[in-house]
Formats: structure tokens, C-alpha cells, sequence
């Protein structure tokens, strides 16, 4: 069972979506979800991919999640949408945030969606890419059970909370930047505990406080925030927008509620839609941010936010993608193949 | 000559103004300047306060900046708005900006406006606090001149991009985060520079790219992001918001334009307001997140951002703020008393 296998994106998306109706889900939402985990596949970011389909099966298992859920928008202001996933996975509810959201910020010139109820357990720059790809700019933050200290602290109690930008290209892909607040994403850290491998310094603390390079003793401990005091007023913004603001929980307040099957728990997602051409240069912006990305990319040693992604992007379409034999396996055989 | 002179903040405030109306400002505009100018002091920002009047003097007296200049205000949709500063110093167009923004975000739920054309000098948390005293969160975005190596870079590109978020609080000050995405704003390098001191390790590299704590030499080089790829990306995004989105220049095109005069260069401001009494938890979202801050100021460590600024408020509004005694005589003497 060791060794990596090699798979087309498209027979990974259609062996997780099997195995969620398998589950429990209903074609939308296993189509919706599976397209974000094949997708993370294809992008070369394994800490989103088929790795965790085991805790959206176990979350359907569970209960904790509705597999069919249909998600419902409404308007809560002039510019303002609720999206209610129902207690369903976060992608379909995405899937219909944008449907209405990309309108609303062309007519309104900007405008915001506040998921409610979801259960995310995605990378956020595919939330915002297709608003992106759509013309538009985009801003995402969600929340997520405590994993990182606040500055000053040692003990976890934001998530790693990440916030996703995107900003339309002229050509080939949007720009997309998703970073946790984290110094490194919880995924990544579970990841390289499941691989046994060790973390640079600085990520994290152990369960007394004390500085560790051990993937496993960070998730009993605590991760740090990047670039300290400043990484953790990223965190501590996002948990405002992505709490308070929406009537959604802290990450504190999701691991209280939460029945800790390890597939996602329930909370709110902030997501802002920009339109460039309602805010005053409108035969011009795009062209002027390409410029200014092409002097950027030309510097000695820089490489543009999502230029890794597209690149493995582009690979894994010609070629699939590897995932490590043992996983895929697993995959398969939830998919009842 | 030498030593620390103790001042009253309106007396700071009144002589900032008398300066600035000697040098060309109307009595609004040196109004304006003066009250961000006399708050940074008060505020214990000592690299926005005073400090800074050389600047604002020697733009005025240069002819850049429109000391008597009238902002006008103009809505591009339905949620957005543009406010020109007419080439005249930021804080002025910032209050007639606030003035609209903050009905407009309470009739759609959200709005943003596009500040173009103005000469910004001063710290970005007293551009939005008044919008969260006023029960608004806001965020706020602008560049520089560059000052800022991207990761990987060597060389100044990005300018030191402060991004400013505020949070309503139900009591006293408002939640402020106010961060360059530069490892240390370049007003705390040249202060560093003018009063002699080195800087902490990561700050910054000289002309050459090698690392250096000399403030001089970081001023001659360039200053690094905070928290490697992930402040750059913010850096990043600030460029983009604050750019090309408001049809205003990027950092690198500011100082190409620029005459140099040691004065605020010319460029946009981005600036968002919303409602959270629109956003679905109308009557509980202050509480909620009021309950969530105690709990996060409660950690054994943590400072909330702004505590110290709210601090340092309280003692100066009871006992003065320090500047030292030559430059606050060169404040006199621009004064005119």
C-alpha cells in the first residue's frame, strides 16, 4: 500500500463524489464538494485535498452535517446578503452566495455575503477564484476551532482563520492570495504529522508553552500567528467579521458546539465582492494592475501570489495528480469501487 | 536646546494649526491636519505627530499640496462613493469622506469610498476610529512611496501599505488595528534614524540587500515585509485596493511623480464602512463580541490593539504629551510664537 498513485482530476472528483453520496449526500452537494477537493488536488495543496474526506464522511456519519441541504438566500440590506447553508457543507451554499453576490456588486458597486450555518472545511481561494475569473475582486474570512495563540499568549484560541483575496487578470489565472493567520494552516501541520515530518521553528508551542517542532505536539499545544502581533490582528479581524458581525460563533465558541467527529464544524464565512468598474476607472484598472504585475514579477526573486498553483494547475491537467497510495485507496473504497 | 518639553495636546494642536496656516493652509484644512497631528501625539504615535510637520510645511510651501484646497465628494454607484481631495492634505477630504460614508453604509449595509488625489501623512487608525465610534466597522488601506522589498526581493517595490480595521466597542475606546505591512512603519525608522537608535534584527537590509539594524542604512535600502510571503501579500493587496481598484498610483508610480519636497507624495485611499446592525445580529453582535474580547483580554499575555494607545490617551489628555524640546521649539518657531 505504499508508494504515491497517479490520478486524473477528474476520476478524483468523481471518486470523492461518490463516496459522499455514498455518505449520505445528495448529487449538489457531493458534486459541490467534491469539485473543491479535486480541485485542491489539482492546485498542489494536499492539505485540502482527498485528506480530508474522511472528516466530511465522518460529519455526515455523525449527523452533524445535512447532506442535502439546499442553502437559502435572502437580503438583509440594499448591499447585504444571507446565505444559510442549512447545516450543509460550505460549497454548494458558496456555489449560491456567488450566483447572487456577483449581481448585487455589479449593480451596487460593492457588496457582501454572510454565510451562515456552513460546515467549511475547503481552501478558501476557491471561494473567491470564480469571483474573480467573474471580473471581480473578492475578500474572504472564516473562522475555525482554536488552534493559534494570540500574540502574548500560549495557549490556542483563534483558529487559524484564513482571509482570501482575488483580483481579476487580464489573462490565464485571477491572483488569488489565501493565507491562514496561522504561521502555518492547521491542514499543513496535520499533514506533517500524518507524514512524520518536522516544522520549521517558530510555528508552534507545545501543551505547556514551550516551543516545539513536532507536528503532533503543536496540535496538543498551539500554533503562532505569523509575523506576530500583526499576523494576530489578521485573526483577531477575521474572527469579528466572520463572528460577531454575521451572528456567527467564535472560534472558541465553535469547539464548544462542536461534536468533534473531525470533519467541520459549524460557523460563518464574511465574503466581499468588489466591482473595478464602479469605482472610477473603469476602461482602465485592469490594464494598469497588469503593468504593476509585471514590474512586480520582474524583480529578482519574486513570485506572484497563486503562480505555484497555476503552474501545478496546468501539470496536473496534463498529467493528474499524486496522492499517496494508502490515501487513495481509502478514497476508493468509500466510493464503494 | 536638548531635553523633553511637556505640552498640552491643545496647545500641540493650536500650534501645529497656527504653523500650518502661516505655511498656506485655509483655517479648515489646518484644522484637520492639526487634530490627526496633535491626536498621533496624544495617541503616543510619536512618528506621525510633530515629527511630521516639516513635511506637511515644506509640501505646502513647494505648491504640491492645495493648503486651501475643498474635497468633493461624488457617488460612482449605489455604494460607492469618490471623494477628490483636490491635491490637498488627506484629513479634510477624510472628514467629508466619513460625513456621507457612514449614512451611506447604514442605508445599504455596506459602502466604501474611494479617496483620490490626496496628500496623506498621518496614522490610518485616526481615519477610521471615527467611524467605529460611530457604531461602524471600518477598514482602510493606502500606499506609499516605496520603502518595502516583496518576499524574495531585495529591493524597496511596495510602499509600507498600512492597513487600519476598527471594531465598535459597547464602552471607552474603540477596537483599533492599525498595521504597515511593512516590518516596521518607515516614520518608526526615521525616528529611529533621527534620534540615533538601531533597530531590531528582520527590519530591514541596506542599498547592497544585506540585513542591517542601521535605521540609516534601512532608509537607504529597503524595509521587509512583516512575516515573510504572507505580509507581502498583504502589501500586496493594499497596492491593488488603494491602486489600480480607485484608478490612483501604485507606490512605484507615487515617487516617480513626486517632487521629492520630504512632503506626502500624491495617491488613493481605500476606505469601507459597514453596518453591523445590518448584518443579521442586529441586537446582539456588540455583546457577543464584547463577551468574545474579555475572554481573549483575559489570556495570561495578551494586550488588546490600541490598549496602549487608549492609555497613553488617558495620560496625556490629563497631563501633557513629551516632545522633545528642539523640536517642539521648531514647531514654535514655524508658529510664528
Amino acid at each position: 500500500m505504499d508508494g504515491i498513485a497517479r490520478i486524473a482530476v477528474a476520476e478524483v472528483e468523481r471518486a470523492v463524489a461518490a463516496a459522499l453520496r455514498r455518505a449520505g449526500c445528495d448529487g449538489e452537494n457531493a458534486a459541490a464538494v467534491a469539485g473543491v477537493v479535486a480541485a485542491a488536488e489539482r492546485d498542489g495543496c494536499a492539505s485540502h485535498g482527498v485528506f480530508r474526506l474522511g472528516g466530511y464522511l465522518a460529519a455526515l456519519r455523525s449527523g452533524k452535517v445535512d447532506g442535502a441541504a439546499r442553502p437559502a438566500v435572502s437580503r438583509l440590506a440594499p448591499s447585504v446578503l444571507r446565505v444559510d447553508a442549512r447545516g450543509g457543507f460550505a460549497p454548494l451554499a458558496m456555489e449560491a452566495a456567488r450566483a447572487q453576490l456577483a449581481p448585487l456588486a455589479r449593480e451596487q458597486g460593492i457588496a457582501a455575503a454572510a454565510l451562515v450555518d456552513a460546515h467549511h472545511f475547503s481552501a478558501l481561494w476557491a471561494d473567491v477564484e470564480p469571483l474573480a475569473a467573474d471580473g471581480l475582486v473578492a475578500l474572504c474570512m472564516t473562522s475555525y476551532m482554536p488552534a493559534v495563540a494570540p500574540a502574548g499568549a500560549r495557549v490556542p484560541f483563534f483558529g487559524t482563520n484564513p482571509m482570501a483575496f482575488a483580483w481579476p487578470r487580464a489573462g490565464g489565472a485571477s491572483l488569488v492570495i489565501d493565507q491562514a493567520s496561522a504561521a502555518m494552516a492547521r491542514g499543513e501541520v496535520m499533514l506533517a504529522a500524518r507524514e512524520g515530518r518536522t516544522l520549521p521553528p517558530g510555528v508552534g508551542v507545545d501543551a505547556s508553552g514551550s516551543p516545539t517542532c513536532d507536528p503532533a505536539e503543536v496540535l496538543k499545544g498551539a500554533i503562532l500567528p505569523f509575523g506576530g502581533h500583526k499576523g494576530s490582528g489578521i485573526a483577531l479581524m477575521v474572527e469579528l467579521m466572520a463572528g460577531a458581525l454575521i451572528g456567527q460563533a467564535f472560534s472558541v465558541e465553535t469547539a464548544a458546539a462542536d461534536n468533534r467527529d473531525g470533519g467541520p464544524p459549524r460557523g460563518g464565512i464574511f465574503l466581499l465582492a468588489i466591482d473595478p468598474a464602479r469605482f472610477g476607472d473603469a476602461g482602465g484598472w485592469l490594464d494598469h494592475a497588469e503593468g504593476f504585475l509585471a514590474r512586480l514579477s520582474a524583480l529578482e526573486g519574486v513570485r506572484l501570489p497563486g503562480d505555484r498553483r497555476a503552474a501545478n494547475r496546468k501539470r496536473s491537467d496534463a498529467e493528474g495528480v499524486e496522492i499517496p497510495a494508502k490515501l487513495w485507496a481509502e478514497v476508493l473504497a468509500a466510493a464503494g469501487t
